[in-house]
This record gives structure tokens, C-alpha cells and sequence, in this order.
């Protein structure tokens, strides 16, 4: 088993979030650090997903990865061993991550070694939506299984999001999923949400994402 | 399409949820009908499942199906199409319910014709788990595209819930998932925690599912 860092952070003692998560990221910027925000449901595959980049963004990113949880270091053991830097965030029991929480855990990394760090929020598609946590991008993912109808029931995550991976398509077959209507239904939400169509498994559309990813953080990181 | 009775719920004005939900209890007990409160993840079946459980509950018990979600009426309008009364509760962006935003979901429904009302939870693995609804029994449904691993990381989840039912087994085989492993997990947050293993679209393991819930409305209505 690998030795996991493992932060436990504690609720922001900032009233307004929204300011804080903005001097987060005016620091991010200074210090060129991406810094991008992953939240979906749990199970929809954000670790899978990760780990299918892992492979394309090597050699041309350096980055780490902070796992959130409630509880456990399974994910941040996960990536470890597939030999990306990466730290567990403990949220003592709290569903979401603030821009505090988040400084929290970035502290624990040495950033002017990195040009990108990746946030995989709690496992959740109501409260992570209604904090910012000083993220440049937000990234949500859906995967099949959940069915097409999420953007409807969960109006906020789609909101707040500039980029919906649908995940798990190489399972498409078995469920009763429609790839349009999810799309009608996202950019009912946000007309400007852009939406990509992958297999963390087979590693279908993952270069797509990871090309997206390459191009925000180069921008940012000028 | 239906027309389905929406209720704005408003956040309790009790300090004290668990003295409300108690309350909430003992007036429920006190009319024979039994309350199940049904949470999961976005789209783990919950209403998929309730709707294969309405052909097994027909003629044996009156039942009725509050749909709690943050917006959108998708899920009682699904419901009603199949010939079960249900009522929407719209939270208004709030991530779970308490005990008294059930009270005023349960004040449209006329109990002294039911049996039973299953409250479908805002699909969320960690908020429903912390607030007491009244509900006399808690069941969380695990999809098996999510993984076997969400017990180890949603801990209130499994230990608030008196009954596991894992479902989407008709896909067993196109996932990752141990079956014995999610138990061993599930057991370890709660021992007594029962596990039932379903699919809600083949109907397999539903006449088992429904008879476990008609042996809890019987014992408490008496």
C-alpha cells in the first residue's frame, strides 16, 4: 500500500467564499497554476477518468492531483500507483469543498512544479456546485448509467460547469440513454457548456479531453 | 402529460431535527402508515426500482410516492404514468430533506387511505444521510456502475440505512464490481444493515424486495 497523504481540512473561516475563491485564483494566476475542478455524481467515474489522462498528459503536463472524500484513501492511492502525484483531502464529513478547503489542500503541494492541478470534489451533484473553489474551470461528468435526464433534476452542477464529459459510453448499448437529449437538456442549463463523449475504460474520446484540457491550461498559464 | 401537485417545501423552522423527526414518528405510528425514505446517488434507480415494485405492491398495500428534487417533475409525472399516486416536493436548491420539510410533503397526501408513502430523497450520497426525515425505515440503492467501493467512502450513508439493495445486477458483467465485497464494506459501516440484490428493469430480486417491505409496513401497522 502506498504512504497517502492525507489532509483534514476544516470549514473556511471566510464569510464570503465567492471573494476568497477569487484571491485564490488571482494567486493561481500569478503562480501559473491551472487549476481545474471535478465534480459528478458518485460512481461516474472521475478516478477512471483521471487515470485515462494520465497516460496522454504525460510529458506534456506536470501535475498533481487532490482527491476529496469524506472518508478513505482509495483514490489517492489509486493514482499514486499509476504514478501521479497525488493527495488525499479528508473533508470531515462535509459534502462539498470551499475555496479555504481547497487553499488547504493546495498548500500541501509544491505548485511552481506544477502547471496544472486537478480538484476531484466530493462525490455529489448538489453542494460542490454551490461553492466556488477558486477552480479556473469546472468539469462535470456524467456518466450513462445515471441516465440522460440529470441536467433537468440537478440545474446548478450544469450551471456552474464549462465542460460535461459524458462518461461510460462504451456501455451505451445497455442503457436507455440519449446523447442528444443530454445535450438539449445541458445547454437548456448553459447554452455555453461544451460537452465531450468518452470511455475512461476503452479510452475513447480521452486525447479530445485531454486536448482540452492542454489548451486551457496553456492559456492560462501565459 | 400529468398534472402533477407540486409542493415548495420551505427549510424547518425547528432547531432540533432529530426531536422533530421523533415527533413526526410517533404521529405516523399513531395513523398506521409507515414511512420509507429511499436515498441514493443521481441515478442509481430509485424510481426505476419503485416503479417495478408497483406491479408486486398492487392489491396488497395503498401506497403513495413523494419525489423530492431540487426541480423538474420528471420523476412523479414517471410514477402517476404508471398508476401510483405521487406528489413532486420541490426543495428550492436545497440538497436533502428534515423532518418537517417531509411534514409538509406528507400534508398533501391523505394518509388514512395509505398504507404506505415511500419518499424518494434528492439523489445524494451524503447530505439525506445527516438529517432524520421521520421515516421509519431508510433503504439506499447502489447501482453497480457506480462501484463496490461507495461504502468506504460515504460511511453515514450505510450506517443511517437499515437496507442495502444493490441494483442493475442485469449488468454485472459489464462492470468491476464484487459482490461480496460491497457487503463485507457495507456490513462493516453497519452491521445490521440488510442487502438485497436487484435488477429494477429484468425484475429480478423485486418480489423479494417488495416482500421485505410489506413485513415492515405490517409489523409497524398494527
Amino acid at each position: 500500500m502506498q504512504e497517502i497523504k492525507i489532509i483534514e481540512v476544516k470549514e473556511s473561516v471566510f464569510a464570503d467564499n465567492n471573494a476568497d475563491a477569487e484571491r485564490l485564483r488571482a494567486q493561481l494566476k500569478e503562480e501559473k497554476t491551472f487549476l481545474l475542478n471535478v465534480m459528478s455524481s458518485p460512481g461516474s467515474g472521475k478516478t477512471t477518468t483521471l487515470l485515462a489522462l494520465a497516460k496522454e498528459l504525460e510529458g506534456k503536463l506536470r501535475w498533481a492531483v487532490m482527491e476529496a472524500d469524506i472518508d478513505s484513501v482509495v483514490d489517492a492511492e489509486t493514482m499514486k500507483t499509476a504514478g501521479v502525484e497525488a493527495i488525499q483531502i479528508h473533508t470531515g464529513g462535509m459534502c462539498h469543498l470551499d475555496a479555504d478547503m481547497t487553499r488547504q489542500g493546495l498548500s500541501q503541494l509544491d505548485r511552481s512544479e506544477l502547471d496544472l492541478v486537478v480538484l476531484e470534489n466530493v462525490g455529489n451533484l448538489v453542494c460542490p456546485a454551490e461553492f466556488d473553489t477558486g477552480s479556473v474551470k469546472n468539469m462535470t461528468i456524467l456518466s450513462v448509467p445515471e441516465g440522460d435526464d440529470k441536467p433537468l433534476k440537478y440545474p446548478l452542477m450544469y450551471e456552474t460547469c464549462d465542460l460535461l464529459v459524458i462518461n461510460k459510453i462504451d456501455v451505451l448499448d445497455y442503457f436507455d440513454f440519449d446523447c442528444e437529449k443530454v445535450v438539449e437538456y445541458a445547454k437548456r442549463r448553459n447554452p455555453n457548456i461544451e460537452v465531450l463523449f468518452v470511455s475512461a475504460r476503452t479510452g475513447e474520446g480521452i486525447p479530445e479531453l485531454a486536448g482540452w484540457i492542454f489548451r486551457q491550461v496553456t492559456a492560462w498559464n501565459v
